[in-house]
């Protein structure tokens, strides 16, 4: 099985590059699907668990340092590390059933057995500012300010649940085979990823 | 005129792709060469400048931050800022003679007014440490272990120089258009990236 794995600056277009990746590889493409696979399995509305995987387990102890930490009596540590597992077992199940393209969810990490093409997306805040705004729910009409500021609490939020879950550190290039700067264009890192692939 | 420069860890086969780079798409190639013409230009010895040019002057100010620390009485200092000058002339003219790859030098930032396409190869030590195994010299038998320490000495003064000169941060993902590990083998890399430039 081929296995790409995408991890992505909030606004960079990792979602754009996943797709057409997936679409002109004929490989199968996930991202949103499997938060609503793991909502179905919990019971737990789509929409808390969506808001939950974005945002780390509290209190700061890493999951894979191990140590005395219990979880029992934290319910939202308990709760958040119930979806990181089931999570990891989906993307295992996913991962072995087809050649695919996943998005976020630290896949990189915990499909690593899997060997992976691990994929990193970025790009400068004006472009991400620009690609943000062409997105835009209609009647959204965020200042520069408060988009800048929406766009770094999400890759806040990113780099601390994949380093909580991970240990390694989000967007630094020894987690990652390829890293683009999605500055040049969704066509032409399409173009490079695909050139690795074949 | 297309530029690409790359930037490197040593032991990840940066100088090997640029050279094949050049070779697929018909560009000029440079990395050493820039070094003997300073040389000529300096009166300077060459093996000296070599290894000049590859620590960062002291004392640690960086010049891009200016100050009103004077060099007057710092011979090492105004040598290698005489060096970095003269270099900097020199890829300038370089560059806009022909399209071209050049390894190293801070040629991404001297260069960026160009909109050079940044490359910046790494690997893991033990690709690395292979690597270097096949090209060492005949007759040198360096244990894992000095052999470990000795690229991340000359991987330190690479981050010293660059960061000196340019005040950002060496192998990270906000100086680079791409970041390839060369780990996927060099044929890999080079096709990723000749399909960017196409």
């Amino acid at each position: 099985m081929k296995l790409i794995t995408i991890g992505r600056e909030f606004g960079s277009g990792g979602r754009e590059l996943g797709q057409r990746l997936a679409e002109t590889l004929g490989f199968a493409y996930y991202d949103s699907e499997i938060i609503r696979e793991v909502a179905e399995k919990t019971n737990l509305s789509e929409a808390y668990v969506a808001r939950m995987v974005e945002k780390r387990p509290f209190p700061l102890f890493s999951i894979t340092h191990g140590g005395t930490f219990s979880s029992a009596y934290d319910p939202h540590f308990a709760l958040n590390n119930t979806i990181y597992n089931q999570q990891t077992a989906i993307l295992k199940d996913m991962a072995n059933r087809s050649d695919c393209v996943i998005v976020g969810r630290c896949a990189d990490y915990i499909l690593r057995e899997l060997s992976p093409l691990r994929v990193f997306v970025y790009a400068d805040m004006p472009h991400k500012m620009a690609r943000c705004r062409e997105r835009a729910p209609e009647g959204e009409h965020l200042s520069d300010r408060k988009l800048a500021a929406k766009i770094r609490a999400v890759d806040k939020d990113r780099r601390q649940y994949y380093e909580f879950f991970t240990s390694q550190k989000w967007g630094s290039r020894e987690c990652y085979d390829l890293m683009l700067n999605t500055a040049m264009g969704i066509d032409a890192c399409l173009a490079a990823v695909t050139a690795l692939v074949k």
